[in-house]
């Protein structure tokens, strides 16, 4: 498999899905629908729509009916980010090479701009059960897990738990940062797919296992980039971490075990894919991509 | 019937069911529980929860079922009311006689106990026909329904208008704001107690134009007492809406008309309730109330 192209052609067919599902830049008023777009078409990798529609392969589903659940995901991770950036929280001004939402667009439009894709996400949630191309019941129970996964036990509490610690934070706490801000979102991806393309039991609870290693992997393996990696392929400052006094994998174990415990994590999620056949080959090129890429 | 007394009533089983449903305060993180629960617990009239268990008594619903699904609505309006304190938007310090979130927990913290209030909205909006309470189809159309009356073409579009606006707007987008700041979601609100109460499509329709008139009656009584009203009853400063340079009914029509237009709504409101015995008193009352109360 060519996974970067292959990764590029699932990414196109979000991009694709992404534009058809938001309302145009001219819709009234036009101002938030400009600054939704801004953001969420700033170059995004669209891992979590991906990761739902590559769960949704293994489990025997159909891209076309999971695709608006699917891009609920981007929504809440680009709220997620715009809201990061803000003043108030790691006050950053570019995001992918751009100035971010509220550099461009001032900090009230990029608050309701964050609050409109997080709103907007739940609307696409329904939008296959009300067509009647999804079942009602596992839609609904996805639509309470998404909600659970992005709310104060799941992303948001992350962020409070980031923003309220300073680079001396003990090895759980940090653990407690990423599982929530991050790994909560691609586990739920992940669940998303394979609940709504109607997976067993026990793929569902491999494809979990794997989901929470691959998000716990992507993290340590941002922490090693914002350390070593080449600020331009980047697309922002580097060493921010270190700049906003943030903890992270290398500060507390060393680069070196930080690079081991990516490993680890790269194989306890392959070692939860070894039941399935090529369906799963994607989501093992996902990983190990993750902690080789370079940007 | 004593209004007053049945408004409180109904509140208080609200409030209830809020206490219930909310993470407690020691909840892990803590301070973004805290902080949820500070502004949601700040003696919020609970008027949207309110009008949907009162809606849902017109359509012969059971208040059990329906109640995590009416205090969704209570968490989304309370999300609007922390965003919309923002420095970056309205700036105000007090509500309801107390520090707004920001004020006492930080611009951060209240901005994620906005976020978070709103996400866990559609938690609980699922979780009824989760149980086996509601039927799921009802729930999801409900679902998509509160995520457009709370999005970018509904409540935040609404505030997306009035932040771009200043003192000298047409009546029609005096109207536009109001429509979707406010309107949306007491619109929703009524409709969401009526569907998944299975309300047939003539009451949902009476029901609808109903709400439409009571969100427009509200807003100006609140424009006008913002002008006239007792800074003591209503627990902030006033006339901020001169302060702030926002239009009002007043400013715009003078106090007369602006009078006449909130009668004429309330008229236009009490006319849909015709086709309806004693079970629809509570919904006459209310708009009454929402005209001549002073605070």
């Amino acid at each position: 498999m060519d996974f970067i192209r292959e990764l590029k052609a699932r990414a196109a067919l979000v991009d694709r899905a992404l534009e058809e599902y938001l309302p145009t830049d001219g819709t009234h008023p036009a101002v938030i629908h400009e600054a939704m777009r801004y953001s969420l078409f700033a170059g995004g990798k669209r891992l979590r729509p991906v990761l739902a529609l590559s769960a949704s392969e293994v489990a025997g589903g159909s891209v076309e009916k999971i695709m608006p659940a699917a891009c609920a995901l981007e929504l809440i991770h680009t709220y997620s980010l715009i809201h990061d950036d803000l003043p108030a929280m790691d006050d950053d001004d570019f995001r992918r090479g751009r100035p971010t939402c509220h550099k461009k667009y001032g900090e009230a439009m990029a608050i309701l701009a964050g609050d409109a894709l997080l709103t907007m996400a739940f609307e696409l949630l329904t939008s296959g059960a009300l067509t009647g191309a999804l079942p009602a019941r596992e839609s609904l129970a996805v639509i309470s897990e998404v909600a659970v996964a992005a709310g104060s036990r799941g992303l948001v509490g992350g962020q409070v738990v980031d923003i309220i610690s300073d680079d001396s934070v003990d090895p759980a706490t940090l653990e407690y940062i990423h599982r929530h801000k991050t790994g909560a979102l691609y586990r739920g991806s992940v669940r998303l797919g394979a609940i709504l393309s109607g997976a067993e039991r026990h793929t569902l609870d491999r494809l979990t296992v794997y989901a929470e290693h691959l998000g716990l992997a992507f993290q340590i393996a941002d922490d090693i980039l914002d350390v070593t990696g080449d600020e331009e392929k980047i697309g922002k400052p580097l060493k921010s971490d270190v700049k906003n006094k943030k903890a992270t994998y290398p500060a507390l174990y060393g680069l070196a075990a930080a690079r081991a415990k990516a490993y680890d994590c790269r194989d306890r999620a392959l070692t939860q894919l070894e039941a399935f056949g090529p369906e799963a080959d994607f989501l093992r090129e996902l990983v190990r991509f993750v902690v080789d890429r370079d940007h």
